[in-house]
């Protein structure tokens, strides 16, 4: 089964990703389209990078993610490929795939990077402002179809790496920041469950606000409690009972959070 | 052919529908998914339940539905599966699929349902934040794979029930009220073509306004026209021609709607 | 492989393409679909019919593209389907298709239309309101499936064709329109590349600003300078170097651009 994801902030009213299918279908038909998202904010590089490293891990061996948050198309920016483990990744090289490619690393997989400089796997005529299109789609249909890594191009040691920002240890316990801010209004950080001692006391400050204790989903407490609990991706996330924790403390993208931890 | 559908609150910025796709092809590789809407306003089972209804009907014979409304995730309430004629449905026990199960029994089609109690067909973790990753998927691909109902989980006979809001007979004609909204603005009732008698003169009565007639379709009369027709899924709707019926009247859901009907 | 296309006004959140979905897979199963968009402005058929002729040529030969922006439904406007050189189109005869046979015209390939007049390839029953569901997506699954245009429907000669706001020759260059505003905020025009000479100066003047040059493309100058640029589709766009040139021009569709042109 041949499957290619796609991941964009091309939004879904122009047709842009319609555009992608059909390239992807003329080129290795047959192949499982699913859309991740093509609402990253435009231009956001690094919210691109955190969607896909949450949701690729869950496709099978063998899919190709297709990823285009490219403010940089038409500039000197380097296309590429990447084999991470058992998956392919096709995008600029401009940081996208660094949260997949460290996740990858983390796992002891194999890591292999191309530029991509063959243009027999483009379209014939590449476009300025339209890579998605004339060169991303037509790669990930030659990889899907099984094409090597290196056909499509030569090796390279030094991908671009985003420099996102990290949590940290404190007196108490531990300092992040909402990385990520979902549909419902839940705010996702950057603090992995795994650093969060359970035994204890542990409360959750951010926005202002004091959470005394961790949930452990979201509908534990009355609805408007404002609670804390460990996300499908394994991260604190502060959501509101059956509301939105976004417009109940007004937080941001970057707010301070912070855990602190009391022994048993 | 394999086909899954997914009605989900999830949105589609984050993708998490993508990776519900993604765990169905590993499990179910070459099938079809169609996305009924990821834009169920958040928690609002019983706007589900009704987008539900009205798409799954349209589908092969064989295909399953995956429903994920879920506020109470991670709590008590029971996952199920359900045979309901000659499709299934999958997700939690909270009355998503009571319109749906109402719609199937009006038929005299059958109807199994079962309670999801066989972690073989989970994923290995489960979290206490996405069932519709951790069991709703898998189950689902395990379905459309051709497991048995029985193998799922045990028999229940007491599922969950919304109790929606009903219309009643007037002594002039019929009451009920808004029940959905659509993205035209269209006004879409509880009250079924069947009951309106369109011999003799019928008029709709709802926001202040008094609609005269029953229209036949959404372009008769002149553009910026409250008009009142039957919809394609056979209830009384109430629209603006060439424009937006909610904008109009300031209606929202649970608007009284009120059909006088006259004798010829 | 079968490929069919939507492209509505139906909007993501109520269902109606899903709908569409379960009825051409119950009659031609296997069929791969992309959904070009359903956030055509509602009503608004010149919209669609740009979005259908961006996005249609990249798709192979034998796909079908159902189009349903289609204020007229349930009235006396026709339905149709058309051959376009290897591709096929299905929809309402309101002008939707009219790009899209122009471009197949100027490339001398062949266009036969026929008006649907063959209810055996519709849904037994027919509703006023949606012939998307009952008409479209079935004639698209017979056209699909190999059913020759000639049985679906009586050829006609004359389709609707919208009368588009056309670019004009000025004694200095050309004078267009803004055409379409994208997700991202640029403003494309009808203005193709072809007529604009890259010989000499050329400037873009439009909503009271000067763009003294083009640009090669959307990340060439300074974050928030605006630009001009040839697009992915060959027309004259206005941008905004990681920004949006809507925001910041207050441009509407309509507003009109000057090329003005200096030989060398």
């Amino acid at each position: 089964m041949k499957i290619i994801t796609l991941l964009t902030d091309f939004g879904t009213q122009d047709g842009y990703p319609a555009i992608m299918k059909g390239i992807i279908w003329s080129i290795a038909p047959g192949t499982h389209i699913a859309d991740i998202s093509h609402e990253v904010p435009p231009q956001d590089v690094a919210a691109g990078a955190r969607l896909l490293e949450r949701a690729a891990p869950f496709f099978p061996p063998g899919t190709v993610h297709i990823g285009v948050v490219d403010p940089g198309v038409g500039t000197g920016r380097r296309p590429i490929a990447a084999q991470l483990g058992q998956q392919f990744f096709v995008g600029p090289d401009n940081g996208l795939v660094t949260m997949l490619l460290d996740r990858t690393q983390r796992q002891n997989q194999a890591v292999e990077v191309v530029a991509l400089d063959q243009p027999r796997y483009w379209l014939p005529v590449v476009s300025n402002t339209f890579h998605g299109r004339d060169i991303f789609a037509p790669v990930g249909a030659a990889l899907v179809n099984g094409v090597s890594l290196s056909s499509l191009g030569s090796n390279v040691v030094d991908p671009q790496r985003l420099d996102l920002p990290g949590f940290h240890r404190t007196a108490q316990g531990w300092r992040g920041e909402v990385v990520h801010i979902d549909h419902f209004g839940n705010l996702a950080t950057n603090l992995p469950a795994d650093v969060i001692t359970t035994s204890g006391k542990v409360s959750v400050h951010a926005a202002g606000k004091v959470i005394p204790r961790l949930s452990t989903t979201f509908g534990e407490g009355e609805p408007g409690d404002l609670i804390a609990v460990i996300d499908s991706s394994n991260l604190l996330s502060i959501a509101v009972v059956n509301g939105n924790a976004q417009e109940c403390t007004g937080a941001k993208l970057g707010e301070p959070v912070e855990v602190i931890q009391q022994p048993a």
